[in-house]
């Protein structure tokens, strides 16, 4: 499913809330990605919308407008303290918010006055995971980034034989997703050299991963597959994730099972899931299969999948040291890389996923694993952009890095844009190294 | 942390429920598992303790005995839907609640006629989950079926060099997780022969692995590791856990990342949670390793550990066939196992767990991995049993089996017997499989 543009895509829609016309915000009002947020510790937990500088607490506005309504099943939803409500309903409930939110907070909206008390500044809030997630799987979809790791650790063979035939994927670990802006405490554990004789210690090769994910709306039945043409029915909205990995623990345990604890100390994740339906005008191909390549079978095969499934969508890793901050050097641009670069799409992921009668539930997270590029710059992890940590890389302090030390930061970005069309942004996803 | 033993064990107790006095019940008074059933379709779940063939409802007798009482937590906890608030409090409540539902049982008990109201036949109960699951982890924490899979995939290599440093786990699919006596549909899946050139169709290779898992109760925080000596507290209690796995999937699927599809079509449970306490009389000294092999590294080790760290806990799978019901054949017995074959013990599992930090929640579920032993008549799976399907088991009606055909009921039953202690059961974990 692709949504059709309309009314809320119109660049030419500007808001009252001034910053949401800032050409460079990552959101306009042709965004209005939903979150979750609390003013303070101890508050309760609101749904709020981000625009420009400023997040809207929805749950208020559902209160004061649409509450008398008694069938209004929007207002229901906005009530609660997490977007799980929400995405249990179908599309078109979606849209109809994203409708509601976009005339409310044009220019000229009447009911300006009435709002401007929910109104918060961003940088005023705390926003929290956005939904329980029930249950985590992560993806390995960029052929640039597993041609690169299997060149490493398989010269001979770096690419496995079933990686063109299915999008391969494994079982992350929920309960450590972490919403951007939350400390990682490097992990403790495992690790062996050559002789295979371990040592039990912080983790030496500590690396982010650059990654998007997507929420999951309605579920599915236990026993019941979805179709490709009706997956993205099923996908509520998209953020930036950051799948931390200590490189020396997967190393030593990651056969024959996969990997585990070089995983499950944290997984972040950016706070505003930017909605399928706000990034209609950036749906591209999907990448184009080289010469040679297997045409996917029957049930990961469409026209529809093939002319629109990828994501026109940009990446960028910062990197900010310690001594960075200390000296006020800005953060230093990593890589650049971009979502179209995929194997396989979303849709392809979800229906795979499902192929075996799986369940998935409402707030799932699932994930494309690292996006890499063709260009060396455009490598998500330290692991290929340091080539195993054999090239280091100079920051303008004069450190260098191959792997992350304590006290990093690493920022990842995303956005959207195209000519004719408005800049639509995931904002960050966050995170500072502890020690162990 | 083992449990002392306690007025609770003494085999001279009796019931007033007097099935429960049957030498042969998995439910004597000395038993006293814990589970969530209701009493019909539309009904709300309870908890409820299984008695002999009875099962008592603990949410109205706690309504009635204890609710009165303010501070009562015990009361609290009984008075919800699922067993996930009594699991979050310390060991010392979950004994409190076994002391009194094992003298509200015992012959003699004044209470006995209030308490009749409450009691159900087991068999007009509906069980369900005992809790939400958050996370699912399965290791592979048996020597036998690793050498054995081994053998079959890697004749030169059958054992990875970290198998016996660390146990070997990964992250399950926490949502397809069922109550014993759900159906499994046969899944569907691209599987490949030597050639590489996938299929996509209904699994040939259906098996199913016998297990023991275990709920966490209390959990720890993210960045907080679990050290061993402690790491019994964070374990509820145990349940027999079916891994169904589609081998022909995971053949195909599995590299380099584990198993994905090949097992998150189904995982089965078994209905009553048999706590810790009932246990204490059951634990035996950790599996002795082999001359040679490796002492595990100190944060997996320590002399309590070695000492009573396994469970003599006998592990049955039997199989029924469509054609076995129809000509009231019995069930024929596949393998007999132990438990205490385990080359890691579940505080090694829970303590590596959590040794990089990772959170664990209560109610996460974490499995053993497919219990083989020795003997081939202790080989926990098809896999195993008719190694790799090239010696098939012959049944009383004719019929042969390498693999699950549709219509075959999986049963497996676990429990614990020694001289002087009453039988400790964990009942059944049922299963049948459905067409595609």
């Amino acid at each position: 499913m692709i949504y059709p543009l309309n009314e809320t895509h119109d660049p030419r829609l500007t808001s009252w809330v001034e910053s949401a016309n800032d050409p460079n915000t990552d959101f306009p009002i042709q965004n209005l990605p939903l979150g979750v947020f609390a003013l303070g510790e101890d508050e309760m937990p609101c749904i709020g919308v981000a625009i420009g500088d400023q997040v809207l607490d929805v749950s208020a506005t559902s209160e004061a407008l649409w509450a008398d309504n008694l069938t209004d099943v929007i207002a229901d939803a906005c009530a609660l303290e997490s977007l799980e409500m929400l995405m249990l309903w179908e599309p078109e409930v979606w849209s109809e918010l994203r409708l509601r939110l976009s005339r409310l907070l044009r220019t000229g909206n009447e009911d300006r006055f009435l709002l401007e008390e929910y109104l918060h500044p961003m940088s005023e809030v705390q926003m929290t995971l956005p939904t329980a997630i029930g249950d985590y799987t992560d993806f390995y979809c960029n052929l640039h980034h597993a041609t690169n790791v299997g060149r490493m650790f398989r010269p001979d063979n770096p690419l496995l034989p079933n990686y063109k035939h299915l999008p391969i994927g494994y079982h992350g670990r929920a309960s450590s997703i972490i919403i951007s802006g939350t400390d990682v405490r490097r992990p403790c554990g495992q690790t062996a050299g050559d002789d295979n004789q371990p040592t039990f210690g912080p983790s030496k090769l500590l690396d982010y991963e650059v990654e998007v994910g997507f929420f999951v709306g309605q579920g599915n039945r236990l026993g019941e597959p979805i179709s490709l043409e009706k997956a993205e029915e099923y996908i509520f909205g998209l953020c930036l994730v950051n799948d931390w990995s200590a490189r020396d623990l997967q190393r030593w345990e990651y056969q024959p099972l996969g990997p585990f604890l070089a995983k499950s100390f944290a997984t972040s994740i950016s706070p505003w899931v930017v909605t399928l339906e706000a990034l209609a005008p950036f749906r591209v191909p999907a990448t184009r299969r080289a010469e040679g390549d297997p045409q996917p079978l029957p049930y990961l095969f469409s026209t529809n999948n093939e002319a629109h499934g990828g994501f026109d969508l940009q990446l960028e890793v910062l990197l900010h040291t310690q001594q960075m901050r200390t000296q006020n050097i800005a953060p230093l641009k990593l890589s650049h890389g971009n979502f179209k670069e995929m194997y396989w799409t979303f849709a392809q992921m979800l229906t795979h996923h499902a192929s075996n009668g799986c369940n998935l539930r409402t707030g799932d997270l699932i994930a494309s694993g690292t996006v890499s590029g063709p260009t060396k710059d455009a490598r998500g992890c330290l692991l290929e952009l340091t080539w195993r940590g054999t090239e280091p890389i100079a920051l303008p302090t004069g450190e260098t890095r191959t792997f992350l030390q304590d006290g990093d930061e690493v920022v990842l970005r995303g956005f959207c844009e195209r000519e004719g069309f408005r800049r639509i942004g995931f904002g960050e996803c966050r995170g500072v190294v502890l020690p162990a």
